[in-house]
């Protein structure tokens, strides 16, 4: 039988709310497999059992059951939290209590979630210099980042969900190195209130689970929009565009082989597999997000700047506006982005989904850096809903993911068809 | 002789700094401004003479003096502040203590600031329901909002700047019915890091100063961008648009006639004074922009609606998404404002700064509203910088103020014209 960690949300909330299964039974599994695996993929920046113990309790005492009561929930540290120090790997804010939570903190807590602790993330969440956590796969690996933690402990089964952030590719790039799924919804469809800011035209709440049915579960905690016409029954006639980006030349072999047998796989359950080229517009697309994120961390990052001699040099470099583009072109960045977003609009009306890469390949070797996010960044500040869906692996047996993208405020049916997918995807 | 809280933040930032006047003798000038006149201002939601004293004998002792040293700052109470409370007008967050200043206020903290204490906000800075405060000017009437204690502090020679936030006309409308100076920055030019969200996508940190010199200060504070052409050394040749926007139909007589008075005094001064009229698209984006609020508000206010039973109707209304326009009308809403974007950014390039009202005329009598922001939500979504600029007054002698608004990051140059401009608008 399966121990509580290793439920889905959605098979462990039927259990703890019928009362086959207690809390604070869920929360010694999870202290256990902690206490089990973390010397080998230390995911977590704070973990206290006895807190956990006492949050147990207390949901098993409580009078109502919220939708995800008892679930097993590690939350990134950029994310304030009420009861826990919240630190943003950063020496600045070590042991410091922000006393409010996080709005999606704050609804998850709302909606009966066992915290499990603080998760790691590399400094401020937006940098690639690996945190302490390692890749439950293969130890030697990055569990890529900034969500490197949240991303870890799911795959690991020592937490159930997580909540991660993505402003370039950092909830989707980690999911597909540690072969779960995870959804960046549609830009601001979960408040981003409390947790830290980077590039704010682009960061994102992410949410980690190891099924697309979980995902739903949590799509229906936010509040993500309906679905605007009846929901998919299967993949037979369904639309979708094979998007290999103007980034397609990063994508390692075991990528290029694992979106050539995807969409194989796809074609071959009934659905209409096309190719999907974008204008020319979106060859800018890399230059104005970089051009983007250098005027609004610019300022982002002031404050720390201005309180924090020992902060890095890439920070202070931003402040500093070090090779910084003038306004006029900053001004012509914001308006190339505007219009592929109305693009790409309109292109994706004529598709049920699009399929393109999640990662260039496998988890790198080492920790010293969390990986490339070329194929996640674009759709990031397009503000469109990417799911994760793993199932494929790469020559060294990691998980290699692939992306689900829609258009904005199609995020459930996006994770309709990555549920659907991720059957095909699967490697036998 | 000026008592220390009467003058501007210039004039005593040389004083602090040359060791003329001590920071706790400032101190003692506001505690006593405040107690003077609280009764009928009631501008604070937080105040601690005995903090405020401390603070400032801590500034006296301190090694190093900031460019702000010992100015006294009111701080909308939506700002989080590691040393007092934020309350957002909330019952759910009264005696609320966040741990972690805002960045803005961290920015000005390091900056030498005197904290003076947290302002009234109408709630979560999100509705038209006046608040406590008072305007100084006549105290039956508002001061506006939802910045209201900001700007009446300011005003009222309790503080000399203050922060306030503008997602319509939060920080503009208030400046103009309290007669003094405020800039609504360019988005996302001044990080909104903890401050409570609305409309993220028009959300942006407010400054008051009862001075365009004072506001040129804080611009260095902030780091606001450098001017991208030589700084204009008068009026005579600047190129000076005056538009009236699709909201004309509002404007009460005094808004009118301050129009008028000012683009004639402006002409007088030797300006190229000249009709700019917005092109059909513009007729849309209140729609739009009523739209895009909606659907933003709906996420952001999740966490109060699952939390807090007493939230207002109002929030509920938004969360529930009753009257929600469903995801394909948000989409073009988005279309339309971001080429509304690009083609003002066109348009105001033919231009040295545009002259558009700041309210729809003087502040109204009674507490229950803070006013029309018809004449301001438009400049927030388009994310370009606004001043306003008093001088001009109304038929019961309120102050009526008149907003300079450049393209994205011409901040320095709004100020910088705006100093200008108070000069000529001033009511002889």
């Amino acid at each position: 039988m399966a121990l509580p960690n290793e439920l889905s949300a959605t098979e462990l909330v039927a259990q703890t709310t019928s009362g086959a299964l207690k809390v604070v039974d869920v929360a010694r599994a999870v202290i256990a497999r902690i206490a089990e695996r973390d010397a080998t993929v230390q995911a977590f920046a704070w973990f206290d059992p006895d807190a956990l113990l006492r949050q147990a309790e207390a949901l098993d005492a409580a009078p109502t059951k919220g939708p995800l009561h008892g679930v097993p929930l590690g939350i990134k540290d950029v994310f304030n939290t009420r009861d826990m120090p919240t630190g943003h790997n950063s020496p600045r804010y070590a042991g410091s209590q922000p006393g409010v939570d996080a709005a999606a903190v704050d609804v998850l807590r709302a909606a009966g979630a066992l915290l499990v602790g603080k998760t790691v993330t590399t400094e401020f969440a937006a940098t690639l210099r690996g945190g302490k956590t390692r890749n439950p796969h293969d130890p030697t690996r990055t569990p890529g980042g900034s969500s490197s933690g949240s991303a870890a402990s799911v795959a690991d089964f020592q937490t159930t969900i997580a909540l991660g952030t993505q402003t370039g590719g950092s909830t989707i790039r980690p999911a597909s190195f540690n072969g779960v799924y995870a959804i960046k919804p549609t830009w601001n469809s979960i408040s981003r209130e409390g947790f830290k800011m980077g590039t704010i035209s682009a960061d994102t709440v992410g949410l980690y689970a190891r099924s697309a049915e979980d995902l739903m579960l949590l799509a229906d905690v936010f509040d993500l929009d309906a679905l605007e016409a009846p929901a998919p029954t299967g993949l037979a006639g369904a639309r979708i565009g094979v998007c290999r980006t103007p980034m397609w030349d990063k994508a390692m072999p075991e990528t290029r082989q694992a979106m050539a047998e995807a969409a194989a796989a796809l074609g071959a359950a009934g659905a209409a597999v096309s190719e999907l080229d974008l204008p020319a517009s979106f060859a800018g697309f890399a230059d104005a997000q970089l051009k983007i994120g250098r005027r609004e961390t610019r300022s982002t990052f002031l404050n720390e700047y201005r309180t924090t001699p020992e902060l890095h040099e890439e920070f202070k470099a931003r402040v500093e506006h070090r090779d910084a583009p003038p306004p006029s072109e900053i001004r012509e960045a914001y308006k190339l982005v505007d219009r592929c977003r109305a693009l790409f609009d309109d292109i994706a009306a004529a598709y049920d989904v699009i399929l393109t890469p999640s990662a260039v390949g496998e988890a790198p070797l080492g920790q010293d850096k969390t990986g490339d996010a070329s194929f996640n960044s674009m759709w990031t500040l397009l503000h469109v809903p990417v799911v994760n869906v793993p199932g494929r692996r790469g020559p060294s047996g990691m998980p290699v993911g692939l992306s689900l993208v829609g258009r904005r405020y199609e995020d459930r049916k996006v994770i309709a068809f990555a549920g659907r997918a991720g059957a095909v995807f699967a490697t036998p």
